[in-house]
């Protein structure tokens, strides 16, 4: 072990975080260890120990409380934390990485700039909570139409986050989900990724000395470990116990759906249903299409661009390429292009776990099994498997219509060239996070063209042209989300400010004094936000 | 039979309506009547014909086209459809609120009532659809940070939507539902009511004329009968057709949750899971708090409101008070003056159905044999209770905290008063579309009375301040919704300009040229529409 990693180390204890819990773990709970993705032989010199029933009960007890005690209703205070967590975060940058490269496989550049994200997101909810305008504050003053009415979005109480395995930072356990959730007022439980569980602390750790420095409650961010024997069940406990109200997800679809099914089945403390709502993002097979005009003019571009696009991450990523879509004529040739350039990087990588890369392998090959494989690269075995060796199949559009696994994500350095004598194949597409379209100027008048990119349109959560998939910028505007299965929720997005409005719902008060109003629907609208005034925007008072 | 009905019903043929469908209905359709809400043996003299599952498939494939073919994609298009619409029911008033009265057994002043919000949001929602802001458009243009993003809502596709028993117009075949659908751009295929299906059929008739009137293809408004012993049938062949992208419902909890079921449950045309949304709103036991300071300084004016709260149409209305919390020592006081005051109407009304006043005998009774109920009115049997008349029951507290059957609500004339020591009985109450709190201006800056309102916010969505719980204002600050039981969907709103929102799903777009974006998001802005730019709200080119 180096000594970069040994520094690192001596932050992590190896136990969860809960409010208020000081003693040793209770010896009954599993034990378990951080894996080499390189060499699952090789472990960190450190037991993890997972978080018991009792953990999650006090963890979710904690939140609850200082979600009652009104710990984060205040944005300037929710931003503070959200700066104040970007700043400890950064405080410890070399060791996250040093830990993110050891568990994961992903190289340092790559776990960088998802540092960048991690931190920069954070700022940007912070900015939102502190502006305090994305409550959606819409004033209709009485009138002899009726009385007065205020609305606003309200928190809905302690949020559970599951970080995910394929992007420790950006996505995990102070990633997307749990950041907006603060922001919005809710306080949030994290469990770890067993699959890097020493990053996946660090980063608890950063996170629960701002939570000290800013003076709030340590129920307003906790963190569970979970792995061996009990992994499942830590997060079954979280998403079944009353205090919880929302989940927010992001992994597989048989992870995804097992998370929605247990909250829409659950009980309260009265054994009455009481089913919250999980926000699962479940990857997609993401289609890219080709036009005939793109492909003849610089289909060695593209093919060069998809290639990049396919081996980042080693193809670790929900917004991949998955599917390409290329007109009869051009498909081969763009087929053994594509092929020449999807070779692993000089420095070999590691798939995230022995399991994924297993799961990897196994996709493929029943693909290639179908029997609706025209062409294919030849199949890695070995080692070479292990490190996710780059693959490329070759279908026949008419082929794959009837047939399921040509359509699921293969999640690894993948694509699937679909060869195609017209539009039928993309009308069995299933919902996925993004699409691409390469074309030229010309094929933007053409109806088939634009019949073609309306189609796509449908089945997508986002639509780049010209450019892959994968990259997803942190702005307003983003959605990261789409139509089932790349999300159970397809009316909202994992990314951008309006992520927050997910650990939310609307509330009216009607003819309701000044006095009881919470300060965004004040009539002197003393925090200076934007609210809907009779229709209007406005930042003044009513 | 008076002529005012025989005039009315010439306008219905008792078929549904579906595209393209000119030929005579199957022989082997179940037929059904009308029957009157006063005396279940006398049945207006037409027979109506319920769908088959061809009418469904039918009329899916319509509405699919049309939504295919971006027949609604036009918001001015849209705006002009719904006037239109407002104005074919305006010009057959006399004839539906006849038609109503006789099936619903509501009076012509309510109904008439109600047919004004149902033709003035029809208009609110055209006004909406016409301005185009509502897409919620957010621009974040090309920066250094990153490629051009640009979002807005889309409409899902074609809706289907059921109408309500209890309120014939404003959530009948053409009310917000389906009028928020058609104002997104969704076709609807509307299932009309068993109890009312002359009126039901009066009102598609006109709708189906503005749709011609227009120029736009029928598929973008449908109705189904139902009825008899395929009732429930149509229900789901309509649910579970793979064209149908997302579904309206209003009424009873049971029938909420079966159909929520269904819409998880979905499997697409190629067997492949396919969920859809299913917002429904299933009704609740609504609080109202009166504080000792209000009950002492004008008990007898608050039960004076309540009262007429309570009988208005009947107790019919998913907004009706339920559970009345009066402090200890003024709750037999106050119970004694709200029971006087519950006298039924001096003419007579009838329930809107047999079953409707089975069930509500029923819950009654149960409410009484519960062991709970410490005082109740006397309960009225036979051509009384048909009739629905009121019923207070008086409880304490302390009795109920443990009894589901005291939380449940009781659809009809009747409430429950709570006499409470402390505030632990709220913290039972389950979600609720509305809660209504009475109080003086001491008790604004009282501790425990804050605390009280907080409680009651957290269960509700919607929270009235010294008023009745019934009648929801049509505005854009409405909240029509609320947390689980009240909705399946606590985040949307039946009411409001927010309901369109409902019907969609966000969209982006990364580095579009302008051909190719709709003209929301183009950057000339061509609509003219508000959009968020750069995070600030602009109704300019971007």
């Amino acid at each position: 072990m180096n000594r970069a990693i040994e520094r690192a180390l001596r932050q992590v204890r190896g136990t969860s975080i809960v409010a208020g819990s000081g003693s040793a773990p209770g010896a009954r709970a599993p034990r378990f260890r951080s894996h080499s993705p390189w060499n699952p032989q090789r472990a960190l010199p450190i037991e993890f120990v997972a978080a018991t029933a009792r953990d999650v009960s006090d963890a979710a007890g904690a939140a609850d409380r200082a979600f009652r005690a009104d710990a984060l209703a205040d944005g300037a205070k929710r931003g503070a934390l959200l700066r104040t967590i970007a700043e400890e975060l950064e405080a410890r940058r070399p060791d996250v990485l040093t830990l993110g490269v050891r568990e994961t496989g992903l190289s340092r550049k790559r776990l960088g700039g998802e540092f960048d994200r991690m931190v920069g997101q954070a700022r940007m909810f912070a900015a939102e909570a502190e502006d305090g305008s994305w409550v959606r504050a819409v004033i209709d003053p009485a009138a002899p139409g009726g009385p007065d009415v205020r609305r606003m979005l309200i928190p809905l109480g302690p949020a559970a986050v599951f970080g995910a395995s394929n992007f420790p930072l950006a996505y995990g356990v102070m990633g997307g989900d749990s950041a907006s959730a603060l922001a919005s007022g809710c306080p949030v439980v994290a469990k770890n990724h067993p699959a890097h569980p020493a990053t996946g602390e660090l980063i608890g750790r950063a996170c629960a000395a701002a939570v000290v420095r800013v003076g709030l409650p340590e129920g307003v961010f906790q963190l569970l470990h979970s792995g061996g024997a009990t992994d499942l069940d830590v997060g079954r406990w979280l998403v079944e116990d009353p205090r919880i109200r929302a989940v927010g997800f992001t992994g597989s679809r048989a992870g995804g759906e097992a998370l929605a099914a247990l909250g829409a089945a659950r009980r309260n403390g009265h054994a009455e249903p009481d089913p919250i709502p999980v926000f699962a993002e479940m990857g997609s097979a993401n289609p890219v299409v080709v036009t005939e005009r793109a492909a003849a003019a610089r289909g060695e571009a593209i093919a060069a661009e998809l290639a990049k696009s396919i081996l980042g991450s080693t193809g670790q990523m929900c917004t991949c390429p998955g599917l390409i879509f290329v007109p009869g004529a051009a498909a081969r040739g763009f087929f053994d292009r594509l092929s020449a350039r999807l070779r692993a990087p000089r420095r070999a990588r590691a798939m995230l776990t022995p399991r994924i890369a297993a799961h990897y392998h196994d996709r493929l090959a029943a693909l290639r099994r179908s029997g609706c494989a025209e062409a294919s690269t030849p199949e890695a075995t070995g080692s070479a498997a292990a490190r996710g060796a780059p693959a490329l199949v070759r279908v026949r559009g008419a082929d794959v219509l009837g047939r399921a696994e040509a359509w699921d994500e293969v999640f690894g350095p993948a694509a699937v060239v679909v060869e195609c004598d017209d539009a039928a194949p993309l009308s069995r597409l299933r919902g996925a996070l993004v699409g691409s379209v390469y074309f030229e100027p010309e094929d933007e008048t053409d109806p088939a063209f634009v019949a073609l990119v309306r189609a796509l349109a449908a089945k997508t959560g986002r639509l780049v042209c010209n450019g892959v998939p994968t990259g997803v910028r942190v702005c307003r505007a983003m959605v990261h989300g789409g139509p089932y299965p790349a999300t159970n929720v397809p009316w909202t997005s994992a990314v951008g400010a309006s992520a927050m409005e997910r650990w939310c719902r609307p509330l009216c008060w009607q003819a309701a004094p000044p006095t009881l109003l919470p300060p965004e629907l004040r009539p002197d609208n003393p925090l200076g936000i934007e609210r809907t005034v009779n229709g209007n925007a406005s930042r003044g008072g009513a």
